[in-house]
């Protein structure tokens, strides 16, 4: 241990296990503990050696960590759990609502300044390398245009909307640029690109017994916010194929600036991602 | 003028233009003077209205300028001209030799800290922004291994060696990236790659009546240090053919970072830069 950061999880998902596994490969940090609103006894079945705790004792181990990292889910965990712990502890998370992010930034960053501590928010990729890279680019190349396209990729949000509807039993939606914007936009000319223009959505979708795939297709096809106003293909499948060919969070996408100098000539600069598992990458950027 | 930062060019040719081009799209800055070697007063033509001075009478603008660009080449000018200069001046350079950058620093370094001064050296696209993004991608995933490729791009180096070569009159020399090997590294399993299997090289030549086309193809395929290990096309063309086709300086690149974590999940880092114009990129990049 001696003089290794201090390093606590809070929350066991998809990117809290990711973070316990990148931790090992950084000489510089150990982990401590994992936090969990589950039974940690039994609810949670550990790689590390790292004790398991749950969430209410988490004071305890007010001085036995440097660095708190918040493992939650954007929509329920983090808006309570950044601003609790953020006077506790020194935290950082990737808290993703783009829209909520100065909500959410005022409410932690008066915590942690009450608590004397520091609070880094919204790490990851998008928001996070994506945002900088938007910024870098278009400071190098003010005269320009920036443009940017996920995928392809899972979206948890839009596969957890499809397992909504009723009779669908397990589902994946993947995002899925259009290439030929993406070759639009790097051809120059700076087009105006709708959001149908610019990506499609792909749905592998298992159903129960006897379910109306023609109503669920219609439905998911129809869905405001998630659907409706983008291309979208419907593929039925077994669960077991679900599994077997659909369970890896791969995901990634692109930052595209075209920008000018002098008369007329063109420049682009242009940043990608390719994952394999997007939170284990988003792990890894968090322990960066 | 009032508050606006005011930029003195050191050097112009295709990067002071550059400069001074760019400096009218940045709305905090002003072109104040632009030094030279030659006499200012016959051999400049100088686009904007700011005055040509020669580079000896430098030091009576020492309270007129905010920030010197210098603009001159790493092989002969930077080398006198940096630690001159940051002597009195607050400087930032394009210096690019890339094995001498330890010992320009030194120079460049006690200069500036002997007149008070800031010095930023070797800004621009290598080094400079790719350097930024070999780190950055090696940081984000420590577990991995980076790739640099350059072109399709002029460089100015290969070029002026051909046109040392007796019975040339033009010459200009395009770096290619293979593709191959770019589609290798994105595939996974951290190839090792060879100078010869990363880039070739393509060289249109203009020739005097009369010349050796024979001998001086063997001459540019056999030079050491630039030709020789690499495969090398030699394209023999007439120098209105030059003049018409291959006068833009484009260059660009890229830089690949191949990443793992967990067991067996991969990820691809990848920035790249398409460049219709070198100098005036680079220009753009001095000053952001």
């Amino acid at each position: 241990m001696g003089n290794k950061i201090k390093i606590g999880i809070c929350g066991y998902g998809n990117l809290g296990r990711g973070v316990e596994s990148e931790i090992t490969k950084r000489p510089d940090m150990t982990l401590s503990a994992i936090f969990t609103r589950r039974k940690p006894a039994t609810a949670l079945r550990i790689k590390s050696d790292a004790p398991a705790v749950h969430i209410d004792s988490v004071l305890e181990w007010k001085d036995k960590i440097d660095v708190m990292i918040l493992c939650g889910g954007s929509a329920n965990d983090l808006p309570v759990q950044g601003p609790m712990l953020a006077g506790h502890f020194n935290t950082i998370d990737s808290y993703d609502t783009h829209a909520k992010i100065p909500d959410y930034f005022k409410e932690v960053d008066a915590a942690a300044e009450r608590g004397g501590n520091i609070s880094v928010i919204s790490v990851g990729w998008d928001p996070g390398i994506f945002s900088i890279m938007r910024l870098y680019a278009g400071s190098l190349l003010p005269d320009g245009t920036t443009y940017t396209f996920w995928g392809k990729g899972v979206s948890q949000g839009h596969s957890d909307a499809i397992r909504g509807i009723q009779g669908v039993e397990g589902a994946i939606q993947y995002t899925i640029p259009e290439n030929a914007a993406i070759e639009r936009v790097r051809s120059g000319g700076n087009p105006k690109l709708t959001e149908r223009e610019k990506h499609r959505r792909a749905c592998y979708v298992a159903v129960n017994k006897g379910a109306d795939t023609e109503r669920i297709e219609k439905e998911i096809k129809e869905m405001p916010d998630y659907f409706a106003g983008y291309d979208t293909d419907v593929h039925f499948v077994s669960q077991d194929e679900l599994t077997a060919n659909h369970s890896k969070l791969m995901h990634g996408g692109n930052v595209i600036h075209m920008g000018a100098t002098g008369a007329a000539n063109k420049h682009i600069i242009e940043f990608s991602l390719t994952l394999d598992s997007n939170p284990e990458f988003t792990a890894s950027v968090l322990l960066t």
